[in-house]
């Protein structure tokens, strides 16, 4: 079976969707339908490099590593609607792990470079090894009573809103105009085409809300991603999940970017850390 | 003028040297001064990498990048102390960050792969951009009041605790065979040598400490590293480094380690995460 079988109703992926030309050479085609105002989200683009990363390591070693364990992507210039082409570098294929590193081009310039290392989750539990989880789910009202992301400046145009449902706490201060200060935002995050989440798309929600740092300060304006890495911890479960993200180190106009993403059991399924700029 | 000038004097300058041999190929040659066990730290197998990219930067941007910003390695084996190759691929050097990826190949074994991002933190704080830090130092007595790192199990033997003087909390419970079960370990680093800390060691220094797993759980083994990524946040003052390390995750025998290293001046001067696997 193919990794992440290939599901026509769902719009991820649909528009993630790889297609090997090589051995390690995918055709990738980014749709205007994950925009952050005229551009791809980064998020998006990285899930669709991971996706090429999968099928890479899905032919090398008969699907024995299906879950990204831990992603890195560092974005070189900013992406465009149209075709790709992604080259993956297998560097190891072990026996629990296998690690890749790939490059996303398109029109002759790279415009992301990442790094990954894929596992099996599933035999992870199934060896019965240690937990113990000192973090807590963020405090959400129930998805009735927050607040729907609102559209981006021109909402005629196609964006990642349209995509991902994503419902934020009723006390986020921007909202109002009127930052809290701390930092931090949370909400619920689903697709919006009813698709469940799975690991292939934690990259993917790990950049999907809006900037903490649009908490923390008043008049932020672009923050672009320089790097974003994504730890995959579980398996979601189906039902929407839950994100936490916080900026607690802002210097000089270079900011971190923390985040938690807990499913519908309660899990923590995935940690994100970005290091981002703040163009004012 | 070369990056990070080699000072004789620095055990570390000595033992992360890397000579370049081709455009974008260097030699290095690892030393058993900076084992865990009988193996190389992670930490410094990584920082002798990021020598490395940083070379083959200022190679083709004139030293316009010298901050390692944001550095990401994976670990696929052991490494060992003897000869190295290093093949670093340049992705994009651009104005204000340069992005290359590396390999690290002993023996025609490729024992780590890595991607960075360089910049010039100087030229961000010239900017004048602006700075907001939620986060603080963790508390700890003086030096003198503080625990030196016990030695491994053969102290006999050379290892990072020669080279990186590390002065624990006098309240760590592992060090009685008592862990808190907070997950968290903090304490004074530096190099035993008086060299003072860089940029470009802050990669050793997020990987020189206990885990932080040994304080959350009695019996903890051998906890190796997937993938380690640094960012790093400012220009370390002279003095010993501040550090705190916490688990909050672990599951199913892979955990997280998240770390602060603070300077003399009370700056927050890098932030690293780690992957690792719990092996009983």
């Amino acid at each position: 079976m193919p990794p992440s079988e290939h599901d026509h109703s769902s719009v991820f992926d649909t528009d993630t969707a790889v297609a090997q030309v090589a051995p390690t050479t995918f055709a990738a085609r980014l749709t205007d339908r994950w925009h952050i105002g005229d551009k791809p989200n980064g998020g998006y683009v990285l899930a669709t490099v991971v996706r090429a990363m999968q099928h890479a390591i899905h032919a090398s070693s008969a699907g024995a590593h299906p879950d990204p364990l831990t992603v890195t992507g560092h974005f070189l210039r900013p992406s465009e609607a149209g075709p790709a082409e992604i080259e993956v570098s297998i560097a190891r294929i072990g026996r629990q792990l296998a690690t890749v590193s790939a490059t996303f081009t398109q029109g002759d310039k790279e415009r992301v470079r990442a790094i990954g290392t894929f596992g099996d989750l599933g035999a992870f539990v199934a060896k019965g090894a240690r937990t113990d989880v000192a973090l807590v789910p963020p405090a959400l009202p129930p998805a009735q009573e927050c607040i729907a992301r609102p559209p981006f400046a021109n909402p005629q145009l196609p964006s990642i809103a349209d995509q991902v449902t994503t419902l934020l706490h009723p006390e986020t201060g921007w909202l109002r105009g009127q930052p809290t200060g701390r930092g931090e935002v949370r909400g619920w995050l689903g697709f919006a085409d009813g698709r469940p989440p799975d690991t292939l798309s934690l990259p993917l929600f790990a950049d999907a809300m809006p900037p903490a740092v649009f908490e923390l300060l008043a008049g932020a304006g672009w923050v672009p991603t320089v790097e974003l890495t994504v730890h995959v911890r579980g398996r979601p479960s189906a039902g929407m999940l839950r994100g936490v993200f916080r900026t607690r180190n802002l210097r000089d106009g270079l900011l971190e970017e923390d985040g938690e993403l807990w499913d519908a059991d309660g899990h923590l399924v995935a940690q994100s850390r970005q290091l981002a700029m703040l163009l004012d």
